[in-house]
């Protein structure tokens, strides 16, 4: 018995999210196919944390149980062979039997892209929030200072979260202006980029953060308000989830794995 | 009368090229779809010059004589509400009833990119062609300086060509790393792109250099054979037409025109 670990990049369009599904059409369907075609084998798969649909994964990490002898180096490829375009295995290493890609995790790294050039972006549209009206950067940026450290994010959590705690820390969250080199206009604002580190994330955390940070932006709050919303610990008080095409699970980091 | 002239950039993977076809489903049909819905006119559009099936423009520019008195400034957004999400106009300006797209255009640049990554990038596969063995740039590079200067392309036009003259002015030709900032795995080659500017560019011309270039990368010829080939005046000599989708048409540049 062997335990692999790979990391695996897809565009969420086309998936009604990571985790199966009683309707099917998931990533881990897909994966588990083209396992199953490869070797015959029945698995399921354990991802570091499961996406919602729409949600894209630049690292997705899971791994599985195998009897299969085939080397590690042919699994990528082999893989890939038998998987829709928009689901790519990119790294496939053996691990210890009790590795597990959620329970192992040390932290995540997920990317929220905002748009906000006044019209959409043709050749990213499906990866983007397009808001075209005027956002103010800088106290978008100090807002997100308030969420560093741990804390209880239950104003940051889908109401449908049924954790027993809502404490995660916040190692790091920039704001990041990325240069648009597809984008014809350069009078406007450009793209924006929350990159978000953390030891876990409760259902919706980052696109609720996201939606309060564009109420912030918007001027209809303040940076401190990110603050008062984060002590108060309820969701009613935090802005709207936003989109979920916007969100890519950019990073999983664990301790023992090159 | 009003002579419109407008940038528009597309993705061109879910249509049958620029230029009205018997079957429908081109760009300009969309834009005069957009047009009629928008003033009941119907209007004939002059681009710059065709995209073939499968080609994406970031900054194609089309004009069109009006009757409408709707304000310079609405057009954009009024005509972005009628057209599909892949297709969004990002500029428009009145210019002079003598200006014509394709005939007062001076300069042209087309960007070509090649992923050399070992496995294809699933967010944008659809604007590259996937090259995953070794290449080698430098060798790439230094072909690309034999094209520079006013020469007969013959060797590089598709054989249904029926320009009279072959003879074009390529300005410049680069092959640019980019970075891949997407991608997962750093021990790889990363994007290449080439950006070639000039003053007109015969049917597959771009797609030819650089499935010649590519050949050139592969090892299979050297640098000066760029040179021999170009002074050789046969397309049999060439390389073979790389893949429609990893070419856009970036940029249209006019003299009178900001």
């Amino acid at each position: 018995m062997r335990n692999l670990c790979m990391v695996v990049s897809y565009d969420g369009t086309a998936y009604y999210g990571f985790q199966t599904q009683p309707d099917g059409n998931t990533v881990q369907d897909k994966l588990e196919e083209a396992i199953f075609k490869l070797t015959g084998e029945k698995v399921k798969i354990t991802a570091s944390g499961r996406t919602d649909a729409g949600v894209h994964a630049r690292g997705q990490v899971f791994n599985f149980y195998t009897e299969s002898a085939i080397p590690i180096q042919r699994w990528c490829l082999a893989l890939n062979n038998r998987l829709p375009g928009d689901i790519v295995v990119l790294k496939a290493q053996e691990v210890s039997l009790e590795f597990h890609s959620r329970r192992s995790a040390k932290k995540k790294t997920y990317c929220y892209t905002i748009n906000a050039n006044r019209y959409p972006d043709v050749f990213h549209q499906h990866l983007q929030f397009h808001h075209p009206t005027k956002l103010n950067v800088e106290e978008m940026q100090k807002s997100l200072t308030y969420l560093i450290g741990e804390h209880d994010f239950t104003s940051f959590a889908s109401k449908k979260s049924t954790k027993e705690s809502h404490v995660r820390t916040i190692y790091e969250a920039r704001l990041v202006h990325e240069v648009d080199q597809t984008s014809y206009l350069s009078d406007q604002l450009g793209v924006l980029k929350l990159y978000i580190t953390g030891n876990g994330f409760l259902h919706n955390m980052v696109r609720i953060i996201v939606g309060t940070m564009l109420r912030i932006g918007q001027g209809k709050w303040r940076s401190e308000d990110m603050q008062r919303i984060l002590v108060g610990k309820d969701r009613a008080l935090a802005g709207p989830t936003a989109v979920a095409q916007g969100l890519m699970l950019w990073e999983v980091f664990y301790e023992d794995l090159s």
